[in-house]
Order: C-alpha cells, then structure tokens, then sequence
C-alpha cells in the first residue's frame, strides 16, 4: 500500500449514507418504544436475512413504471438468483412456510431492520432504509386487523404524538366491489390503476385524480401519464366512494346515526352517491362493509375513538397484494412542503390484510395481517415535533497528555475513572499543542478535562476543567487577559481524591 | 396470486439464516455489555451502510485463492462497481476519508453490523454474520493499541468470561524484521505465504507449519497446499520466533529477569534463536520489539496482568493490511472438535494497527488501529460457559376466546391488561377447540390465561389458569381424572379485580 497509486474518492453509491452517534441514539430510543408497544400486544422478535431467493420474494412492488427492477438481484454460484429483501413482509411469508410445522398459530411477530430499493434515489429518498413491522399469520377475523390498528395508534400515544396522528381504515373489499358493480372487476391492470390514482389523492387533489381515472393526466413538468380509461360516470362512482364515510353504529360526525350492528354510507355533499348506487349492492361491498363493522366494534370496545381510529373509503394502500382492510398512520399536523406550501405531514406507516401471500409456498389458504413503519420518516416527524432530540452523545472525561514520557501514570487516571463506571479517555492525538488537547474536549462534547504537569506530579495535585461551567463563565467574560488570569471553571484537587470530584462534578453538571 | 400456479418452495440461500426470539434477546444482551465497555472507553457509535463502492472496499480477504471472489457485488446504474462490506474496517476507513475536516482527530468509533462473504458456506460457516468493531484513527503511539487490548479484556470481564481468555499481543513488524533479516523481506507475495503458515500453527501444530513454510504440505484428504519454499533454516529461525517468549521488565515467566524499560527475547528450550539471530537486529525488529515494550508499561500502569494481556509473537493475524501491533482474544477452555479431541475454544477477536488504509483516500498518513468481534462465535462460547441463557422469552397472558360472539369483551379485557402495562392478547385462532387454545398458550410460554364463559360472565367472574403453577402441580398428577378434578392452578377472581389479580400472579411466578 505504500506505492503512489491513484488516490481513491472515499463517498458512498447515490441513495445511501453513514449516520451519526446523535442520530443513532434517538432513531434507537425510538424502536425501543416500538418494541415495547408491540411486546405488550404479544408480538415476539424475529429476523430474517438480507438475502432471499427472488422467486420467493415475488413482484409486489408498486413502481410498476420499472417492471424488472426496484430490487438488487445477482446471480449464486448454482445460477439461482438471489435479491435483497425489498420489504419484510415477503421475508416474514417465507418464514412462516418454511417453519409452519413448529410455530405458534396464529403467528405473531415483529422485525426491525433494512430494506433495499434499486431506484432512482432523491431527497428523502434512499436505496436502503429501515422499516419496523408487525404481522399476525394464520388469524382471518376483523379482531387481528383492529388489533393492529390500535397497537400502533398505542405506538404513536407513547411517542408523544397524542392528538397529532389518525389511523385511518378502509378495506379493499369496498373497492372492489365497486369496481365490479361498475363491470370493472375482471381487469386486473386496470384495477390497479384505479387503485393506484386513489392512492395520489393527497397529492393531486381531486381534478388530478379524475384525469387518472379518465383518460390521462399532463403533470407540471408537461410529462403525460396514461390514465385508467374509466367513463365520467365510472370516475363519479369511485369518486364519490373514496369521499364519502361509513357510519357505524351511529359513530359518525354529520351523517344520520345508524342503529346498533348496522352500518350506513354517509355522501359527501359534493359526490353524490347515485352512479355508485348500483356498486353497492355487491357481495363484496357488503363483505368490507361488515367486516369494517366488525372492526369498529372493537375499536368501542376498546375505547378508541375516531379522534384516534377512523374509518375513511380514500385509504387504499399502494401493494396489489392487500385483499382485505387497509389502514395507514396520518400525522395530522402541517408542515411546508417542497412547493412552500402548508400541508399536512401525511403517512409514516401502514398495511393491511393479505391472505394471498403465504399461499404462494402452501397448497392450503393462510389467511394474514400486518403493518408496516417507516422508521426514517417517523423519526422526521419526531424531530419536527420536537418529541425526540437528536443531540450528540456526553463525551468523555479527557485526561490530557502535558508530559510525554508520563504516559503510564494518565494511562492510570484513566483506568481509576473507568473503573468506577466513568467513561474517560487519555487523548491520544499529537500532544505538542495544549490548545489542540482542549479543542479536541470540546469537539469531543467532553464534561471535564484533567490536567497534570510536573509542577501538579511533584505537588500530588491535579487540575480538573470543568469545560460546562468554564463555557458558560467564559460567556460572560469579554476581556482575554480577565479570562486566562480567571481560568474559569478549573479547580485543583488531590491526586488521590481524583475519582470522587470527578464524580462529583458530573452529578453536578 | 389465485391461480394455481407451481408453489414455490419456502427456503433461503445457503450460507443465511433466520434468528429466534431467544436468539435475538441473548445476542441483544451481550451486544448492551459490549457497548457499554466501549462507552466508557470514550468510543461513540457510527453506522455505515452495507453497499459501498467496490473501489473504496479494496482487497483484503485473507481467501487468495479465489482473488475475485469472496465479496457479493453488483454494477450499478452508472456502470460503476458497488459490493456489500466484506467487513466493518474498510467502510470506516472510507467514512474517516471523507468526513476528514468535520471529524473529531484522533477519532473513536464503534460499530457493529452484518458483513457478507460470498464464500462456500459450511457448519457454522456463513455468508452473512455479525461483526462488533472498535477503532481509534489518527493516534499512531503504543497507548492507542495498548487501550484496544484494555478494553477487549475489559468486555470479556463484564461478559464473565474472567480467567477464561487471554488477549494474546505480537508486532507485524517483529515478523517483518526477522523476514528481512533472513532476505525475504521484499517478496510480498511470498510474506504473506509466511504469514498465514504461522497464522495455522493452532490448528497443524509444528510440523504442518514447517511444511507451509517449505515445500509444501499434503492435507488429511489427501489436496496438496504449495509452501512458502523458505529453506530449513529460515523455517527454523520462524519457528524459534513464534515459539519464544518477549521479556519486558522482568515480568515473564521462566526467563531471565531484564531491567527496567528494556526487552529480551527468550527462546523457548526446544527451538534454540542460532537461526534467528542475525534478524533480530534489524531496525524493524527491534523497533517491533520496542513498541510492545512500551504497551507491555501501559498494561502495569493499568494493572492488567499476563493472565489477562500477554505478549506472545505467535499471533500475526491473516489480514494483509496490519503494520504494527496484532492483538487477538483466546478463549482457554478446553472443548470437543469435529475429530473428538480436546482443543481450547480459540479466538473470538483480534484486530491490530492498519497505517495504511486511510492512505489510500489521502496523501498524508493517517495512522489507525481496531479490534473485531465475530459476535456469533463469542455468543456461542457464552452459552458453552453458561454466562448466557437463549431462552424463549415469557409470552404474553392469553384471553380465551369461549364466545366467538363476545369478542368485544374479551377484547376490553386484553386492553385493560395492556394499559397495566401487562402482556396480553385475545386468541385469534379458530376457536372451535378450547385444547388448542390451550396449546397454543403453552407453545407461546404464556404466564396465564383467562377463561369466561357464559356462566362466569353472568356472575361477573373470571377463571384464571396459572400456567407455571399448573405445571408444577400436573407433574406430581399421574392420573387423569384427578388431574382433571384438581384443574391444578385454577382460580377465580371477580371480573373487576382481574388486573390486580394478573398482576399479583405475575409477580409471584
């Protein structure tokens, strides 16, 4: 290595970056609080590779622009090809079959960890990020869906967003049966482009969506999307569904109270239900009806009221792969976006049920449901509320190098102050420059620095520089000659009584 | 995903593998106690991402025989090269590089991750495992590697594993004296061949090395391994190196006593320093020799005896990119080998003093030193000593499910007991078979569970089963009906008191 070959550029591949220590500590008080939450919901840990055969993690990807990509793939030695996992829901399908004979069912679990994307990173936008889910395999019934609605609105009410966030629900079944009592159903293609102009709602508002369900859309930048092809009458019905409510069991603001057990769609005065009408006397429709009844059965049960849990047609969830309800976290509170416009924070996390996922290993249906975090952008929201401080660590108690030949005796301060529990170091770097030793504290976020010359050895003293205090008397002194005859903050001591000031000290601090 | 499509079969790449919930806590718990130590040694986090610049990584694996293998990588959109880290030391290098003005100098870090080779997996050999690093870069004296070897006998107390283990202590450069010294210094190629002969003398002993070092070596299966072609006595004056003992101010054991700040060498009775002579006075080797000295003073000051850190010039480490000291934890007690002998456990760590590979990115050197944890090979010797227990964790207290029609009290029930702070769930199961519901709390490891019929409903009480004392009582119960009659652990509480009466229980078990 010691030949002059050209230096190498030390930087990362777009869309991925190092985190610091601050980062790294309130992102993991964070998922500590997640996964007490989950814990208590009876959700055990598990953990899957990065690593998956691709035929088993499928394409279930919404970027449908990009067919074959949005995952890293390569090529094993036996020619087989293997994929970083894109999401953990996949992942956690393969577990379950793999080890169905020996796990508890219904299956409860949660996994925390990175997730991989070979797309086009931007702003907020990486190639490789973490998300947190919980997922309940081998449970049909409303109760492990309402379950998971109300274990994350515990998340957020444990997170200090109380009043700030609502999980919203809906169930895919609506959808559906709307599109096929619109001669809809039998498309698949179409089906999902319906579902995925919903899905831009809050972003396009409703002219944009319309355009999408009809025949296109022109963006601002004057690119053009092919729209899902519906006629006015279609693009009014789902229109109308995705802005209308459900009541239930009269929990409704501004629609007709309903009895108990019974549900009622409540229209939204600009969407009219009469070209929805028709739709709703689908099989399917009834089904996601009742089975949102179900829910919110449990949700007044449980207490949760819609200030916390609301039914809400819009949600449909971007995956192919949901097959019944669908819910997704909305923080509520405004923020500016790109365009400097006021808009509200929006999803930081969502799922839904998908029954068909673990059929794709297993003869027999499994039916199954989850919910997934995004940690990056939750972690966002918390800084923006000012619910988490991403401050960097406490540093070290530094033990400065006056005297190089003295080495072994700091060497033994600072195994003294380890030993009893404080975290210190001896500073290590070039020793000429006092300054440097000092600056070096400081950078290093250090309460205190000891300072032991011949003069201080021969006396059996030490100098301990409280760097906290002597900050905040240096902010006061405006003169550098007061200064340095002040030495704000610094104090001499006994060598033998350095470990109970230091202690001392930072109870103090 | 309805159609009836070919399954495909749930299983993972070779070489991955998916963790447990006790895994997953035992691993978590020794992975808080390492932190800590770290912590207290002035180290803060850093985390990379797993993808760098296939450039940036460069090639270090110890593996030669497959140069371009060994590494997962894959081209970009851009065409440039990227590859998952082989290990934690080359990302920190790059992050070091590239935050070079902002960084605190010298520059502590921990970081713990997954690595992934793309080597042929066997038992206990895989393709993705975790790594726990510490590293101080820009510190280039003997008291930066002397703390690395403070601080692993340091975890290894805390984990304890005290008087289990020794931090074994060498210098890259007292091998490359001795090499020079015995004209072989400036065939790299031909020097790693050397080292990694040595680096095997645990596992072939003496003569399997002398072969290495010669002509070559024909293994139990019969594959030869070509030699590093050394003649006999330049194999001999290694073996005397790597059996002899270094003797710093008097404190070895067996030589003679040397006087304060000076070093000897003392040759081990059957392999006599004739050979090795002439190469123990070249200025690497003494100066090799010096900077063991004067960590050999930082380990007294500090009071870490030779049962804890030892010098010993057997350890060289594999890894091509060490220039001064190589340091490696060995775990003492003796266990079992595939072949039925008994060896010691062996290394759990090692790591060492790189000056080179931060130079790559810049011009000016930038000395650095690190120590590596496999953390699945020291997570497999805690659980051998006991000072580990991979345990299922305790389930959560399961509420039967007697009434599919009163789910939504069974669903109050678990909400109170969560908001207690208790772990709780209702099954979610199919709820035709109470013995399966049964089943399935024993399976989870459930404390308790709660049982409300009809009958108890109407009087406003709740069975509680105590799942622990259950088992106890059922043991001493060999006949059926008796168990049956007994319900061993069954009690009823009034509907009201159930928390309070979960929560007593719970305390008790």
């Amino acid at each position: 290595m010691t030949e002059k070959t050209k230096l190498i550029a030390p930087r990362l591949p777009r869309g991925f970056e190092d985190r610091t220590p601050g980062e790294i500590a309130a992102v993991g008080q964070m998922i500590e609080t997640i996964k007490r939450v989950y814990e208590r919901y009876g959700f055990d840990p598990v953990e899957t590779p990065l690593f998956e055969y691709t035929e088993a993690l499928g394409k279930f990807l919404p970027d449908t622009d990009r067919p074959n990509a949005g995952v890293f793939s390569l090529q094993d030695d036996d020619e087989q090809w293997m994929s970083l996992r894109y999401d953990l829901t996949a992942p956690l399908a393969r577990h379950f079959a793999e080890n169905f004979e020996t796990l508890p069912k219904p299956y409860r679990s949660y996994r925390q960890g990175y997730v991989f994307r070979n797309e086009r990173p931007g702003p907020g936008r990486f190639r490789q990020f973490m998300q947190f889910d919980a997922d309940t395999v081998g449970a049909g019934g409303p109760e492990a869906d309402a379950e998971m609605c109300m274990m994350m609105a515990d998340v957020m009410d444990e997170l200090g967003l109380g009043g700030k966030y609502v999980v919203r629900v809906s169930n895919r079944k609506v959808l559906d049966g709307v599109l096929s009592g619109l001669g809809l159903g039998s498309d698949g293609g179409r089906s999902l482009a319906v579902l995925r102009a919903i899905d831009k709602l809050d972003r396009l508002g409703v002219e944009g969506v319309r355009g999408l369900l009809g025949k296109g859309r022109k963006d601002e930048s004057g690119d053009f999307s092919k729209g899902a092809d519906l006629t006015d009458d279609q693009a009014n019905a789902i229109l109308a569904l995705v802005h209308s409510n459900i009541a239930i069991e009269g929990k409704i603001e501004g629609g007709e109270a309903c009895g108990p057990g019974s549900a009622a769609i409540v229209p939204h005065p600009d969407f009219p239900l009469d070209s929805l009408a028709p739709a709703m006397a689908t099989i399917k429709f009834v089904e996601g009806v009742a089975e949102l009844s179900g829910m919110q059965r449990l949700f007044n049960a449980a207490g949760y009221g819609p200030d916390r849990i609301k039914i809400d047609p819009s949600v449909v969830r971007g995956l192919e792969y949901y097959t019944g309800p669908v819910f997704e976290i909305e923080l509520t509170f405004p923020v500016i976006n790109e365009k400097g416009q006021p808009v509200v924070f929006g999803s930081v996390g969502g799922g839904g049920r998908y029954d068909g996922l673990v059929s794709r290993f297993r003869r027999e249906p499994v039916p199954a449901t989850g919910f997934s975090i995004g940690v990056s952008r939750l972690f966002n929201a918390l800084k923006l509320t000012g619910n988490i401080a991403s401050t960097e660590p406490v540093g070290p108690v530094v033990v400065l190098v006056m005297d190089k030949d003295h080495t072994a005796g700091y060497q033994g301060m600072v195994s003294e102050l380890r030993k009893a529990g404080i975290r210190a170091e001896m500073f290590l770097g070039n020793t000429k420059n006092f300054g440097k030793q000092v600056a070096y504290a400081d950078k290093r976020n250090a309460p205190a620095v000891i300072i032991e010359g011949s003069q201080e050895r021969e006396q059996g003293i030490v100098q301990i520089k409280d760097l906290v205090a002597g900050k905040q008397a240096a902010s006061a002194i405006t003169d550098n000659a007061e200064w340095k005859a002040a030495r704000p903050g610094q104090f001499e001591v006994r060598r033998e009584d350095l470990v109970a000031e230091i202690k001392k000290l930072l109870s103090q601090q």
